[in-house]
């Protein structure tokens, strides 16, 4: 067999030739990849900014995503992110360090999935520049930017007790489909659950599915524009947790967040039958589970809700620091993602 | 002794909230920290943006840099690729990725080291968000941001047969510093040299100006915009070797680069004197030494050079393509850093 060539192999010039005909292009470049810096267009005179890290242990493994599937999701997340604002994403920026014996295949891969990210869920946004280090740790960076056409930006501050609390996106699957492939995709070693990509392969093969929108979600991102032109109070991404986003939501705007028990278990009846989990599982799931990026918005009371916006609950006045996310009056403490606990 | 408060000690909300005041603040901030994401002024309708990524092993050793230096570094080597478009430094955001039993103060730290090289190098910019995750492998992703006052970028590929070829900056100290420190601040152990912290506090004590340079450049940040307005038709950062960056700027301009040796024998003099080094150990350092962070310039022929630049060769037409770089001329090899092969 024919051994792959690793980026060992290459000049760096020539890994970034190999990879720049993949990458998607920006509408918004004026001057793209290829020099100390790019310069991008801001029309508004203003930009929308926001960075991720991804790295391989806490937030992916290698033996369970493709390269494909990482270049979309660390696209995907920080799309989410700009669309958040209210913002239309405008370009990326992506910073990538690997081992040196990284096949040459797997930089390809994960530019194709970066690129097929920007075409489907943010077209006309593109990878405008990047760096390429070497680590023993496969890490990706990807800065993204957006533009507000004139737009105030949508913050998670603008609450107003009376505000419809609306939904865009799937809570629960990412963090249920995790839970799957620790619970299916793992083999023992040395006393410990490690990935496993044979295991993997057949969960690949049997239950696509449920696995899909933990490694390449495909966030609502068109929805944040709609959201602002459809007069949003506030709006955030729900990356770690709808409890624990909300309370950053509640919190920032002084309020508190009553979220509506029945529509709250209509989205875990749907993944309780999914995922053949009980009931329970999948209501902890939707108010805990983090990477769904859904679109967490307010809409003034009256207001007809976008298409792609489901009505979850309502904003309510803040009664104590302790008390920012409701369920129907009851408080529950807001958990989800926490980097170095988890 | 007690114990250092370590990250996963304490909420991400808590680990911010003790890093945000260390941070610079930007005078282009609309919108800072603490939302999905941030709105920055882009006064001109365009934004320059660069990425840089610093990984513990190939780019640092914590046994050898303090987490100020960091923090420091990782600003000004972004802040430099933004000075050789000729822009002005506006904005830096920055991921983290750091194991969970780093001490706290070392965040404080980093902070401080990137509040300071803001301040001295390119003040008006500032920290306006970041990201913070959990990895094994110490790492530094920064975005910088410039603002180009409505002039065109000044890029590598605008040098003209007949420009003075210019250069502000220390040539070769960076790489003969981190020479030094792999001859005297290493031990043995298991038959390999790895760097060792108490040799380290020797070699602070005594050599701090050679080792200076390479942990905490301070680039020529402020000049890019001077070089711009003084007319210069090419500008790069010098970040992988003068040779090799010079060739690039040379190939994206289709010409040639002639070097004058008897310049360049002047820095290495200097070099010799101050390393106490072979003539020829610091010619190859000024020539094929990386990290410097010079800016390399091009001006028209007859103009006065702004101060802090130094004539060091002349564009001549380009013969082929291996015959980018000549110093007096003679073709010589560009030969730097290269992240996989080293």
């Amino acid at each position: 067999m024919r051994r792959d060539t690793r980026l060992s192999d290459l000049p760096e010039g020539e890994i970034l030739r190999r990879i720049f005909p993949r990458l998607p292009e920006s509408d918004s470049t004026l001057l793209g990849p290829g020099d100390d810096a790019a310069v991008i267009a801001a029309p508004d005179g203003r930009f929308v900014v926001t960075t991720d890290m991804m790295v391989h242990g806490p937030d992916f493994r290698l033996e369970w995503s493709t390269p494909y599937e990482l270049g979309y999701k660390a696209a995907a997340s920080n799309l989410a992110d700009v669309a958040a604002m209210g913002a239309k994403p405008s370009a990326l920026v992506v910073a990538l360090a690997v081992p040196g014996d990284t096949p040459m295949s797997t930089l390809e891969q994960l530019a194709d999935g970066l690129r097929e990210a920007c075409q489907f869920l943010a077209p006309g946004c593109g990878v405008v520049g990047g760096d390429l280090s070497a680590s023993d740790t496969f890490t990706i960076a990807v800065t993204a930017f957006g533009d507000l056409d004139g737009r105030k930006p949508l913050t998670r501050a603008g609450a107003r007790v009376g505000d419809v609390v609306a939904l865009a996106g799937e809570p629960g699957w990412s963090s249920l489909g995790l839970a799957l492939l620790f619970a299916q995709g793992t083999s023992e070693v040395d006393g410990e659950r490690v990935p496993n990509a044979r295991l993997m392969k057949k969960i690949r093969d049997e239950l696509p599915n449920l696995i899909g929108r933990h490694l390449a979600p495909a966030p609502p991102v068109s929805l944040g524009v709609v959201a602002a032109q459809a007069g949003a109070t506030a709006c955030m991404d729900v990356s770690d947790s709808l409890t624990l986003d909300a309370s950053r939501m509640a919190e920032a705007s002084s309020v508190a967040i009553d979220f509506d028990h029945l529509v709250l278990d209509g989205f875990a009846a749907e993944l309780s039958q999914a995922y053949g989990v009980e009931l329970e599982v999948s209501r902890r799931a939707v108010l805990h589970g983090g990477e769904d990026h859904c679109l967490l918005a307010c809409f003034p009371p009256g207001e007809v809700l976008p298409a792609g916006f489901t009505r979850v609950g309502t904003v309510i006045a803040g009664r104590t620091a302790l008390d920012r996310v409701l369920l129907r009056g009851e408080s529950i403490e807001p958990i989800g993602w926490n980097p170095y606990a988890q």
